[in-house]
């Protein structure tokens, strides 16, 4: 069990020259220990098996992965087109990891982008990898200021003295290390506020009772775990002033994809008239996808539901129902809180989104 | 594994001779053992621990808990007084056991009332000990028919063809042997329908994931688990015809409280126009309860959340919010299937009682 105190933002993933460097989220809260990546095999697999979660988070990691990609290339001996060609194939590689978030796309477009602009004006083999991880570090830098712009715009929303009911983990390590919907409890313990957090433990893989507790301990803000049911109870005793949610994919009508088990809450909570809040950079709006019945649901491995660690909880043969997200229609959503403010509906979210 | 058939109705509960036997449902599905209850401490531990568990098992073990109390009394050569406040201490120390469930007290109170009976009329220390005896038969045997009867009231309200979610294990392991939400999906299976099951894995302690998937797979019926969270979509998705759990105690209103988990799951079923249903005998209706607000909801310890099996999940010092049960109100239950028939509101709960 580690309690050592992380610099914050939390470096949920880096370049170090040769690898991309993660927080190895799998091990938490047991232990804290970093996973590089040195080959784009490893860092997909990092993505797959969750070591690095949370779309944005995934997105930084993604971006510095295109780095990783043109370093590799460039210490084979590659020449410029088939630099090219490997930064195609393994942006295509690492877009392959994970269906649902949009922001993986989105950071690998942007980095990509930034490196055939950067070829097509003649740059050599140096230029590109610069450019390269400039944009990277950019999007991890801007990811970070989100954080703090869209805590900012949220705390507003919650009372001097009360509680935040989450579900799974939209914080420091979800993002490039501040958060989103614990970036919100982040900026509102920071401007005073005294907010206790309800976490859901979010099975299956339990990222609320690990991760988010985890974090908000590290930073020394009250939390209380729950089973994900077990949150209707605290609803309807009265017990939480808000819940605030992260988002993996919003579509342009509002509709949000997020950790399964986000749409029952919102529907829970408007029953006993408590804020359902959805907390998001703007790079997780699609505009390309016009309602929640086009988001792509990943399904995962049965055996998450199945055992844990080699224990096997349910009998062999039996079938296990996995969905990784559920989408949480707009109508329950009482308000997006942006980077750019807190959004209400009717959602007009192309106002939102990043000017590229 | 055990992937053992056990006769149907499963031997839940007991009486050996010497001992209370109980399936240790701790185990399950991993292995099929017996547990030999032979001090009335060793039967409340079992009881604790959820070795046997579900309103009407409890309530059949504890009713062989005084055969055991009046058994070891014998055999300690106490006489008829000693062997009477044997008696009532015993009873008290089973009634401590889990607070919420009434059938408990219930069971315990027709076994001693029929012991006390049988003193007052001047029987000897044999006759007192057979009618203990035949009295705890007696409440079995009534469990197993109210199983059947309930059964084939509620599998009327099936399709020939269809789903049914239900949420923790309200089946043969949770009753004497036949169960009563699982009861339902029995009759309809015995009558030629074909049912699919949804488990909810039902956490903390994973009693669909454990027990409802393997006692239905144990009898050839289909079963899926899923996180407690996923019911949601499967309501959204159109692919559940009904939802069935058991009951600890129904309040003289209607108002049921089950296993955490229930009522967000009522909700949920009501937002999606799928019925509702509670399967509970007739013994689980608290006429003394006059709203589910009296009913007092049982806090289990906080490990069940922390960890599993000595590994840690959540990081030390943090919180845990764990109630076992929460309270569904009426207004949300399509209708009540016990083994006098089906009741649709307004509830009129007071006629379906057991004439004592």
């Amino acid at each position: 069990m580690t309690n050592d105190r992380l610099p914050f933002p939390f470096p949920v993933a880096a370049w170090t020259g040769a690898s991309v460097r993660l927080i190895d989220q799998t091990r938490l809260p047991v232990e804290l220990v970093f996973r590089d990546c040195r080959t784009i095999d490893e860092l997909g697999e990092a993505i797959r098996v969750l070591a690095v979660r949370g779309a944005p988070a995934i997105g930084v990691a993604a971006a510095y992965g295109l780095v990783l990609s043109w370093h590799l290339g460039v210490a084979a001996g590659e020449d410029l087109p088939a630099l090219g060609r490997g930064l195609d194939r393994d942006r295509e590689a690492l877009a392959a990891t994970r269906p649902t978030a949009v922001n993986l796309f989105w950071a690998l477009r942007r980095v990509h982008d930034a490196a055939v602009a950067a070829l097509a004006s003649g740059a050599d083999t140096a230029t590109v990898g610069e450019t390269l991880l400039r944009e990277a570090r950019t999007i991890h830098d801007e990811d970070i200021a989100m954080g703090r712009a869209l805590g900012r715009a949220g705390e507003a929303l919650l009372p001097d003295e009360g509680a935040v009911l989450t579900h799974c983990n939209a914080g420091g390590l979800a993002t490039a290390g501040y958060g989103t919907a614990l970036g919100v409890v982040y900026a509102a313990t920071e401007a005073g506020k005294r907010i206790h957090v309800y976490a859901d433990e979010t099975r299956p893989l339990l990222q609320g009772a690990r991760l988010t507790a985890w974090e908000l301990q590290n930073q020394g803000i009250p939390v209380t775990v729950l089973p994900d049911v077990a949150a209707a109870t605290l609803l309807r005793q009265g017990r939480v002033d808000a819940v605030i949610t992260g988002a993996d994919r919003i579509a342009a009508n509002g509709d949000a994809a997020n950790k399964i088990g986000t749409y029952p809450l919102a529907v829970l909570a408007r029953r006993h008239g408590v804020p359902f809040y959805v907390a998001a950079p703007s790079s997780t709006i699609d505009p390309d996808t016009a309602t929640g019945d086009e988001i792509e649901i990943e399904q995962r491995h049965p055996d998450e539901i199945h055992g844990h660690r080699g224990e096997r909880f349910t009998p062999e043969g039996v079938a296990a129902f996995n969905p990784a997200f559920d989408v949480t229609p707009a109508e329950l959503i009482t308000a997006i809180i942006t980077e750019s403010g807190v959004v209400k509906p009717p959602y007009d979210l192309d106002t939102l989104l990043p000017k590229c």
